[in-house]
């Protein structure tokens, strides 16, 4: 199934779920509205509510709770990218200048609180105690994971374990919360709601995944990134993971000091991408998110097989194959 | 009734409130649990707990959810201290250096937000959703209302309401939903609630106005701060707005010229203060002070008189009294 099928297939919920984004945006100190419709109006894919509206109609479930349950999981998502900018100092977000370039990093954390506040609101409206678990303990991960990724910065002992740790943290357990909420809201049994927790789990962790090869092996041209910013940030991901593993001894022992000495100039990341590309780094690790990809449509078997099934195996491929 | 009276009637409850703050730091990341505790033990008095176990007793609630929502309260309390200190360069906080000085800004904003998450796990737990609306609403308004004292620093056109908005978020909220949830608790009827509500909003407006009357005009010896912090960062308070409904125009110029250039040397600071004394305005201030007081008093004559009204008023005069 092409992407745009698959979107067109959901075009009434995710229209939905734009409305509800801007619904809630109405707090009587104009900036605040203002701040928030910044980051929302500026786009973005919209992944999370993709995958809990397609989750839910697979559990047979289409009523205006997805949009409103979509809505929080966009307003937690986007509280920790606010955050998360003003940590990293990050002078853009989704091709232009991000919320604390222009408005300033004082306001962009109080921005990221309201949207919190805002989507906590919305949970206790919605009323489901499961639900409301599912994400608080998401967003508790979320912020344990942030600071645990800080703790990492370019630490050279860190773990495929510490990674995973990591990943989980930061992009997976949305995506399963998304997923399970999607069980949730369609009542299905305590089976199918663990094995879309797991889809989603899967899922993300391959998509983050991937994101991480392209930041170092992707092409500048189709990913508009500039490559290493990973490294220049100091963290340590799934390729320099792999890379670590297969490298000589001397090599080894230079990429540690270049990632120690947090020395990511151009010759230096250029060294480590041609080691890359000596050691086969990005197939090596590209199966390795291979076997997430296919535990993750694994986890769909329980389902039967119909369309949306159909499009969440497909959307699952295409998160990980883009600018392939 | 003596402060300590007071303390030692709800000792019990107090020790289980202390006990559940650090129950819930068990993080797997050691970091967060470690900022938490330094936070934590650090001290505080711990005042919104203590009118929400009040306001539970008065009301005829003397079981486990006190302490758990105490919690709650606290953390939340907290998180928004975290990220203020953040916002305002805090070197120090509670007589130490505070948690942005020790762990860095990046982690403190981090720990804040595992502090909101864990408060929400834990209302969920609670499971009431008229309690977490309330909190719900409290954080929303709390984040909001930094956001307009932001817009409004040094800001010489802040109006008495501008500033009544500032100090019930900033504040009065937080205090208003520790009464109201003593009222919840005890299953009181609707015009309780509202009288509790109403006196932790009217308590905790007096109590905001009685801290920034001693930001200016403190015995220093007594409150331990250096004046004039607050025009230090350009919030414009009470007394400054006391002084401006009466100083003279040639006078009024300066001090605005002062504000708006953010020049609080210590010459422009004395001759505000002196200004201040010139024209009584720590009278003038408590005059408008001493009507939240009162009413707040007001809002309790709907409860019975037994020892948790008569300490609750009695903590209400102290709170606006200390220091003076």
């Amino acid at each position: 199934m092409y992407v745009n099928d698959i979107l067109s297939m959901i075009e009434k919920q995710r229209d939905e779920v734009e409305k509800e984004l801007l619904l809630n945006l109405d707090s009587d100190v104009q900036m605040v509205n203002e701040v928030a419709s910044y980051v929302f109006e500026s786009g973005g894919k919209r992944l999370r509510p993709v995958f809990l509206i397609l989750s839910s109609l697979l559990c047979g479930y289409d009523g205006y709770r997805t949009a409103a349950l979509s809505g929080v999981v966009e307003y937690i998502h986007t509280a920790t990218l606010l955050h998360d900018d003003v940590i990293d100092g990050a002078m853009y977000r989704r091709g232009r200048k991000s919320a604390n370039t222009v408005f300033g990093n004082d306001i962009t954390v109080l921005c990221g609180d309201f949207l919190y506040s805002r989507a906590f609101m919305n949970l206790v409206k919605d009323g489901n105690p499961e639900i409301q678990m599912t994400l608080a303990v998401a967003a508790r991960t979320m912020s344990e994971g942030e600071v645990f990724q800080l703790i990492k910065t370019a630490d050279i002992k860190i773990t495929m374990d510490d990674y995973l740790k990591i990943i989980n943290s930061k992009t997976a357990i949305l995506f399963s919360s998304c997923c399970e909420i999607g069980a949730l809201l369609g009542g299905q049994s305590v089976d199918k709601r663990a094995a879309l927790r797991d889809f989603g789990r899967n899922l993300g962790i391959a998509f983050q995944m991937s994101d991480d090869i392209l930041d170092y092996l992707g092409d500048e041209a189709k990913t508009g990134k500039k490559p290493g910013t990973d490294l220049k940030e100091g963290k340590i991901t799934l390729p320099v993971i792999v890379l670590l593993e297969n490298a000589a001894e001397e090599e080894k022992v230079k990429v540690r000091e270049i990632i120690v000495n947090e020395n990511s100039d151009e010759e230096n990341l250029n060294y480590i991408i041609d080691l890359m590309k000596k050691y086969d780094v990005k197939r090596k690790s590209e199966e390795i998110l291979d076997r997430y990809s296919a535990k993750a449509k694994e986890n769909l078997k329980l389902f039967p097989e119909n369309k949306y099934r159909e499009a969440l195996e497909s959307l699952a491929d295409y998160m990980i194959k883009r600018e392939k």
